[in-house]
C-alpha cells in the first residue's frame, strides 16, 4: 500500500510515528512536508517541519520540547547574545545548526532542497520518504495589528515570538502563488492508495502545503481515498494555537467546522475525537465520513491506533 | 607612540598580549594580521589568524592549545560526522562556528572583512585595532609532490592535516597579486612610529602579508624603524613547522637566515635568543643592528620583556 500524508511539524510528525508503527512491511510512505514556515536565520536555511518529522522519525528529536535534537548544547546560542546578534527567540540548539549548515552548504552550492532533503535523510533513515512540498521558496506571513500599525510579519515571528498573542488578520503564504511542487510529490499523489491528513495544523501546515498550485487539485483528483484527523478536540487545538490562524480564514475551532473547511472535494473522511462525538453528523451531513476514535496521541502505541482508524475509514469510504 | 605589528596567529596573538603590558595609556596598537590561511568550511568564511588574535587578546582563547575558544563544545563536529560532512580535520567548536556564523552573515549582506572584523572587535575588545591585511581573498597554497603526483594544497591542508609531513616545494599566495591593502593598512604603516614583526612564520604569516601589493613597499619606505624578533630559537622553530615552508623558499631555519631574507631594506633590527648570541655579528653584517635577548614567551610578563627589548632596540636604531 502507498500511503501519502501532509504533515507540518511537531503533529504531524507524531502521527507519522504512530502511522510507521500501524502498516506492514509491503507499505510505504511518503510525506510531503511544509516549509511555509522555513526561514532564514544567521544566513542559514532553517526547515522546522522537515527537521520535525526527520529528528522525530529518525530518533534525534528532543522528545518533551516536540522539536530540536535531543542531547543538544547550546554554546552558539550564548555566542551569539555576546555578540549581540539576533534573533534571539528562535531557539537553534548547536546539534540544530549542523543540520542548517550541511542544508545550506547544500543549498548554495545548487543542490535542490529535495536533493537535500534526501542527503539528510540518509543519516536520519526515517523509514519514510520526506518530499518538501517544493523546492521553491515559499514563506507563510501573517497580518497583525499592534502598536507598530498593520504590518505582515513571518510565521515564526508570529508563533514563537509572538506566541500568537495578538489576532492573526490573514494568513498569506508569500511565493505559493509561483511556486511548483517539488519533483514526485504529484506523483505520489496520483499513485497513492491512501492520503492523509494528520492532525496538522489545518491553516499553515496543511494549508499551506494545498496552496502549492497543482497539490489541492491532484488530491482533489487523486483516485485514492482521503482521511484526515482533527487537529481540533473539544473545541481547542491539542497543542499550538491554530484557533488563532483558524480564525484569520473565518473558521470555527471545532472539529465539524476545520472538516468542512477542508469540505467534501479534498476529504473522503475524518476522524474525530470520543470527546467530539457530536460533531459525526455535521461532518457527515457535509457529504464526508466521520468516525469519533480516541485522538490524543498520548504514545506511539495510541497514535498507531489512531493510524488504523484513519486507514480503517479509508477502506470503508473506498468502498 | 602608534606602533603597527604585522601578525600571523599564535605566535603573533602572543606576542601582542605582551606587547600590550609593555606599552604606556598614550600608545596605542595597529595590528594587520594575516589572512592567507583563511578558508571556507561548512560555507562560512573562517579566518584563523585574526580569530587567534581576537580570541587571544579578547580572553577568549583555548590558552594550552592556543587557537579555538576557552569552554568549547564540539556537538557540530560531532554532528557533521555522523552526516558524512567533512572536513573532519579541522577542529571547529561550537563556540568558535559562532563566530564563522557572524562574519559569512556579514559579508553575505556586503560588509567587507575590515568591516566584519571591527564589529566583531566590539565584542572583544582586544585593547587594539585590528585590520586584515586586505579585504580581498587571498589564499596560501602549498605545492607538494606525494603519491597523488605534484599538486597544490590550501595551506591549512598542508599545515593542519598533513602536519607539514610533507616537503613544501612551493608557497603561493594565490589572489595576492591583485589584492588591496585593506582600508588604513597603508595609512597606519606610514603613520607608524615603530613597525614591529612578531615572531611569526616569516613565510606564511608576515610573508604573505608583505606579499599584498603596497605593503612591502610602505614597511620599506616607512620613517619608523622595523623591528623582527625571531621564530626560530637554536635552529628549530618554537612552534609550529616554520622550517617546512622555510626550506620552500629556499631559507635556513635559523635566526639570522630568517632576518637576512627579510633584508635591510625592511628590518632596521633584530632580536635573537640568548641561545643564538652567536648570529649576531652575521645579522648586523647584514645592515641590520641586533640583539640577543631571551626570546621564549614562556608566560606574558616574559612576551613583555621581549616587547620592551624589541621596542629598545627600535629607539637604538631611531638614532
Amino acid at each position: 500500500m502507498r500511503i501519502v500524508a501532509l504533515a507540518g511539524g511537531i503533529g504531524g510528525a507524531r502521527f507519522l510515528r504512530g502511522l510507521r508503527e500501524a502498516i506492514g512491511p509491503q507499505d510505504e510512505i511518503t510525506v510531503i512536508g511544509n516549509t511555509g514556515d522555513d526561514i532564514h536565520l544567521f544566513g542559514l536555511k532553517v526547515c522546522p517541519d522537515l527537521d520535525t518529522v526527520m529528528y522525530t522519525l529518525g530518533g534525534g528529536i528532543h522528545e518533551e520540547q516536540g522539536w530540536g535534537r535531543t542531547d543538544e548544547t547550546w554554546s552558539i546560542k550564548a555566542e551569539m547574545k555576546e555578540y549581540g546578534v539576533g534573533p534571539e527567540w528562535f531557539g537553534l540548539g548547536d546539534r540544530d545548526f549542523a543540520t542548517h549548515l550541511v542544508r545550506s552548504q547544500m543549498l548554495t552550492a545548487g543542490y535542490t532542497l529535495s536533493q537535500v532533503t534526501e542527503a539528510l535523510c540518509v543519516r536520519w533513515r526515517p523509514g519514510v520518504r520526506l518530499l518538501p512540498m517544493s523546492d521553491d521558496r515559499v514563506e507563510t506571513h501573517v497580518r497583525i495589528t499592534d502598536d507598530q500599525g498593520t504590518r505582515a510579519i513571518h510565521f515564526q515571528e508570529y508563533w514563537v515570538r509572538l506566541h500568537a498573542a495578538v489576532d492573526a488578520e490573514a494568513i498569506v503564504p508569500v511565493g505559493a502563488d509561483t511556486a511548483k511542487p517539488a519533483p514526485g510529490v504529484l506523483e505520489a499523489i496520483a499513485a497513492a492508495d491512501v492520503i492523509l491528513f494528520p492532525p496538522s495544523n489545518p491553516v499553515v501546515s496543511i494549508g499551506t502545503i494545498l496552496a502549492v498550485p497543482g497539490i489541492r487539485a491532484a488530491v482533489a483528483a487523486a483516485p485514492a481515498p482521503v482521511v484526515g484527523l482533527s487537529p481540533i478536540i473539544g473545541g481547542a487545538p491539542v497543542r499550538g494555537m491554530a484557533d488563532k490562524v483558524l480564525a484569520a480564514v473565518g473558521v470555527e475551532a471545532t472539529a465539524e467546522a476545520v472538516a468542512l473547511n477542508y469540505g467534501s472535494e479534498l476529504l473522503d473522511g475524518w476522524l474525530v475525537d470520543s470527546v467530539d462525538e457530536a460533531a459525526v453528523a455535521a461532518v457527515e451531513a457535509g457529504g464526508i465520513a466521520c468516525r469519533a476514535v480516541p485522538l490524543l496521541m498520548t504514545d506511539v502505541a495510541a497514535t498507531a491506533e489512531m493510524a488504523r482508524a484513519a486507514l480503517a475509514l479509508a477502506e470503508r469510504v473506498r468502498g
